[in-house]
Order: structure tokens, then C-alpha cells, then sequence
């Protein structure tokens, strides 16, 4: 399937399916309403779905790494090998998404989508070779449009894949040294905010050094001149290997009818190019958690999205969205299998009305 | 072991664990801080469960249910008989909490505290017999100084015996028609703050009915002149047996050095009676979520607690506790299980000093 052909297919979530499940929620033995966002949840699911009884199976995040030629510019804290050195981290269990993960009974896959330093075969790595690492976009585009497109397709096959193999809740989870700075740039680009706006200290920086990271980003825009209204431009000109495979994961799980766990800034980052390549897309995503970085809230706002949690956290690699995780198949439950008041012989089914 | 021996036994949380829990999560493959507010949690579970490393085994919610003579005041939209009505829909496993439960692996006991409505007999169902439904506070106090203390120890033992069980976090469940009323008259005196800031709607109440609400409990504070010094009559006063059953279960799981998760309003009133009985357990104790009742952040605010989670509910029963437990968990898990940078070969163990 070409890209093209999959941003035809992809269809809004279903209004009857979130209607159906609008009654039954009514119906339940709580008084209306006092399950909040859950019950709001518990539609958004609904619709996905496609059943107003959603029961949420597999979970699964995609973990995808790669790195960024904008390391050079001096923008984070850490030198670009704890990128792959996270890789081999995550794939001997001891990061905190593998923790994490592993507590909540949830699937990692992890995806060397475009690491420089070269990582050794792994049974349990997926390589996209599209590149080892971004060209440096204060220099010109951070990858080729085909790159661009073949990260995406790759994504989109990966989330087709994890769907396939019974995921119905799919996280999108990322690590590349430098790659708040790209967020920081695409977030700017597709929401029209200056870069001033949407950036943030990464990983460890003062405020000097977070001066200059604007200013880097600034130039980049400058020599590249993304445009806002081609998302593969955009994502060709100031992205990163990880965030297109993400943004591919997002119109892949949006495809299959799957539940989409964004993360933090840079997977909200993928799914900002996604929405842009089609913006169906924004009804099959679930804001996971607020993250600390400035720019997440300006593009969760862009999209419609209300964050679930909100811990201050800014790690990335998937771990809010495991932690929303939980939430999420909480509401799909209540709406599923509570009783109705007529079920359990409890009084008060008419005091919906009292709200 | 009286109520006084209890009291003094509570040991404040061991501040070397916690010393000891700082200095691991800073070499933990991670940015410093990066975890946010889970790092705070996993220092706080540290100190509880008196080690660096702590693990999670056993999550247990208690629900104790009671009656309230209030509701004769007509404070609430639903008739009494739904608190009898829902203590069989959680027997039969169909509420809210029951799904919520069984979605995260959590267990729930189950106490008839006094409802009014006597209950058939049954094997899930524990029985505290200090009476059926608390008199009307407006015409006097809603039980005895001897029931105060009769349902307080009750809630110490259910505590000691679930923590003896293997439960690591105890959930403060509840149910009640008429307990928001008691819970706000509660957090008045205890807080020192005026009732028509401490009163929301409850399940279902409209603007006029809540002014009817505020008139109530300051009649009832007027009548009954609770001491805000002494916790137990204050319990005794403008209270329910549900709430001093856990206001017990607090007190209890310090002794017994467990998490005590509290869930929303009612739930953190009868923490509030515990913390004025004993202000150490304020180091045990984790607020799950912020209620929509506008008296809850003001008790939280007293005891010096920030919420986890705020997704607008206000059910009750234990289900934020259930829904936070995931986020305890993941705290403790994160803490005792990650890598260090030391033993993944990761770089930049000093970039902590970036911050």
C-alpha cells in the first residue's frame, strides 16, 4: 500500500459505536458523570473500536531510537552514544520502559530506526535501515523526502504488524540524543508558534544553553523553510528517522482502528506530522501525560488533546503512555462490565438528571 | 492494643531509607528528575517500607460502607437504600471499584460499617457491628464517643490484618449516601475553614439544593460544637461509621508500615480524623486523586498532600486509589529494578549536575 493509498483509508472514529456507548455509560450503577474523564475516555474508545462494549487486549509500545547531525550544534547535555547505548539498555531490560513495562504487563518492541553508532544483531531489535543518524538541519534537510517516506511506511507497517498480533492499545515511545531539539522545530512549523514557544531544556540544560538551542533552531527553519502545510516536508527537512517511524505507527494504528498511547513532546512531535499527513488521526490518539517541555502542551492543544496524566515527567521512551495505560483499560472496563442499575437492582437510575 | 497504644506506636518514615532511595535514583539511567513526581513517590515508598529498594507485593482496597441519619435532611438525591443496594452490587462484583479491581489485579474486602438496611450474610462481606446508620447530626451527635472508638479500632484491625496478609499499599474505599455531607462538616472543623467552602453537590445536587446542603452542616457544627483538637469527637459528632472504620484502616496501615492509599473526598475526611489523631501518618498516606468536591483539596492542602491523578471524578469507593496504584507501583518498580549507568555502560551519570 502506498502512502497515498493509506491516507485515503483511514476513516474517522465511529459516531453511532461512541452514541451506543453514550447510553449504556448512563445507564451504569454510579451517578452520571462521576467517573469524569474516564467516562469521556470511555467513548473515544468506544468509537475506535467500534463497539459501545470496548475490551482492551493487548497493549504494546513501539520504542523507536535513532539519532540527530543537529547533535553537532551543541544543543543537549549528553554525547550522541547513550543513544545506542540506551538501545542495548533497553534491550537487556534495565531502563525504565523496560520496568515499567514489565510491571503493567505490557510489550515492548524496540526499533533501531536510524542509531549512528552501530548496534550489534539482536533477536529482539528491529532495524529500519533508512539511515545511521540525521544530516544536521542548521546545515540543509535532515534527511531526503524518500528517507522521509520510508521511515513513515516503515512505522505504519510495524503498527500493522503489532495490531495484527492482538494489540488494540498502541504506544508510541522514542530516544534519540538531540531529539527535542526536532520536536521543538516541528512543533513550531505545524502549529505556527515561535521556536522561542515550543523549546525547552531537554535533557539537563541551563538557561544560556537553552538560548542557544533556540537559536539553533531558528537557523534550521531559516535554511530550510519547512512547509507547514506538507508534513513530509516538514518531517524531511527538521525531523528525525525515530519520529517518522512514530508518525507512521500513528497512521498505522489509526488504519487498523487501534488506540494510539502518545507519549511525551517528541512522540506528540510524530503525532503532529501524522495529523498533518491526515487529520482523522487525532480521533484514534490518547494524550498520555503532560510532559515538563514547554512545546507539548502548544502541540497537544494544536490536535485537541487533554493530557491524562500530569507528573512532570520527561523521560520519553514510552513511559507515560504505559502509565496511561492503565487508565485507559480502566475506562474501556467500567463501560464494558459494570452493572446497569436495572441489572444490580439499584435505585436511582433516573438521578442522570439531577446533574 | 488500645487506641492510645496505637497512637503511640506510629513510627514517623524512616528518612535513611529515604537518603539512601536519593542517592540510587541518581544513578539510575535516566536524566536526574526526569521521573518527576513518581521519583518523590518511590523516595516516600522508600521510607515507608524501610529499605532503598522497595517492591510492591500486595494491593488491597478496604470499601467500608455505613448510613447516614443526615440524609433526613434531605442533603443527597438519592434515597438510603442505595447504600444497601450497592454493598450487594459490590458482593456480586458489578460496581465500578469491582471492575476497575479485578482490570489491575487489586483485591477488595468489603465492610458493612453500619448500613441501615440490614444485609444478608455472606462470605465476602465483614461485618462491624457498631450500629445501623449514624443519628442525625442536626439534632445532636451522630454517635457515641464509644462508637467513635469502636469503629476506629475496627479499621485498625482490618488494617493489621490485611497488612499481615501481604498487602504493600491499603486502599481507603467507601460508600454512603449522605457521607459527602458528614465529609465536609469534618474537613470545616478540622481544616478550620467555613462549610460553604468545604460543600460541594455531591452525586447529583443542583445550586439551590447545595445552599440547603451548607445551612445543614452549620447547624450541625452549631449544635454539636466539635472540638478541632480531638479527632475522635469530631468522629463522633459529624461523622459515619464508614469514615471511622477508616479513619482506622489509616491508622492502622502506619502502624503496620504500608501505603496507604486514599481515594477521594470521604476518604481523606477520614484521613484528616487520623492525622489529628496522629500527624505521622501523613508520611504513609498517598492521595490518589483530586475529587471534584471542592472540600477535598482543602483537606489534601491541610495534610500537606498533592494528588496523583485529576481526571474530575468523584465516585468514590476506592476507585482512584485502584487507578493510582498502577502509578505506586510503577514508583517502587522503577526505584529497585532500573540499571544503573554504572551497569548498563551508559554515559553521562554526571549529567545530573545539568539540571
Amino acid at each position: 500500500m502506498t502512502l497515498s493509498d493509506v491516507l485515503a483509508r483511514i476513516e474517522p472514529i465511529d459516531p453511532r459505536a461512541q452514541q451506543g456507548a453514550a447510553l449504556r455509560q448512563e445507564r451504569l450503577t454510579k451517578p452520571s458523570g462521576s467517573l469524569g474523564r474516564l467516562e469521556e475516555l470511555s467513548l473515544q474508545l468506544a468509537g475506535i473500536l467500534r463497539t459501545e462494549r470496548p475490551t482492551i487486549r493487548g497493549r504494546k509500545v513501539i520504542v523507536a531510537a535513532a539519532d540527530h547531525g543537529v547533535v553537532a550544534q551543541g544543543v543537549t547535555g549528553y554525547p550522541q552514544e547513550v543513544t545506542a547505548q540506551m538501545v542495548l539498555n533497553f534491550l537487556a531490560g534495565g531502563a525504565a520502559i523496560n520496568v515499567m513495562a514489565r510491571t503493567a504487563g505490557v510489550e515492548l518492541m524496540i526499533v533501531d530506526a536510524g542509531v549512528a553508532t552501530p548496534l550489534p544483531e539482536h533477536p529482539d531489535l528491529r532495524v529500519v535501515g533508512v539511515g545511521r543518524g540525521t544530516a544536521d538541519m542548521t546545515q540543509g534537510p535532515a534527511m531526503s523526502r524518500a528517507q522521509a517516506e520510508q521511515c513513515v511506511s516503515a512505522g505504519i507497517n510495524l503498527a500493522l504488524e503489532v495490531a495484527e498480533n492482538g494489540a488494540d492499545i498502541i504506544g508510541a515511545g522514542e530516544m534519540g540524543i538531540g531529539n527535542t531539539t526536532a520536536s521543538s522545530a516541528i512543533t513550531a512549523v505545524l502549529t505556527g508558534s515561535p521556536p522561542r514557544e515550543t523549546t525547552g531544556r531537554g535533557t539537563g540544560r541551563n538557561e544560556e544553553e537553552m538560548e542557544h538551542k533556540v537559536a539553533v533552531i531558528e537557523r534550521a527553519l531559516e535554511v530550510n523553510q519547512p512547509d507547514p502545510t506538507d508534513g513530509l516536508d516538514v518531517l524531511a527537512k527538521v525531523s528525525g528517522f525515530e519520529i517518522g517511524v512514530l508518525a507512521g505507527v500513528v497512521l498505522g494504528g489509526a488504519l487498523a482502528r487501534r488506540v494510539v498511547a502518545l507519549d511525551g513532546f517528541v512522540s506528540t512531535a510524530a503525532g503532529l506530522i501524522a495529523h498533518s499527513l491526515c487529520p482523522h488521526v487525532s480521533g484514534y490518539v490518547i494524550a498520555s501525560h503532560l510532559s515538563v517541555e514547554p512545546g507539548h502542551r502548544i502541540a497537544l492543544r494544536h490536535m485537541g488533546l487533554r493530557p491524562l496524566l500530569d507528573l512532570n515527567m520527561r523521560l520519553g521512551e514510552g513511559t507515560g503512555a504505559v502509565l496511561a495505560m492503565g487508565l485507559i483499560e480502566a475506562a474501556a472496563a467500567c463501560l464494558t462490565e459494570m452493572a446497569t442499575f436495572a441489572e444490580a437492582g439499584v435505585s436511582g437510575s433516573a438521578t442522570g438528571e439531577a446533574e
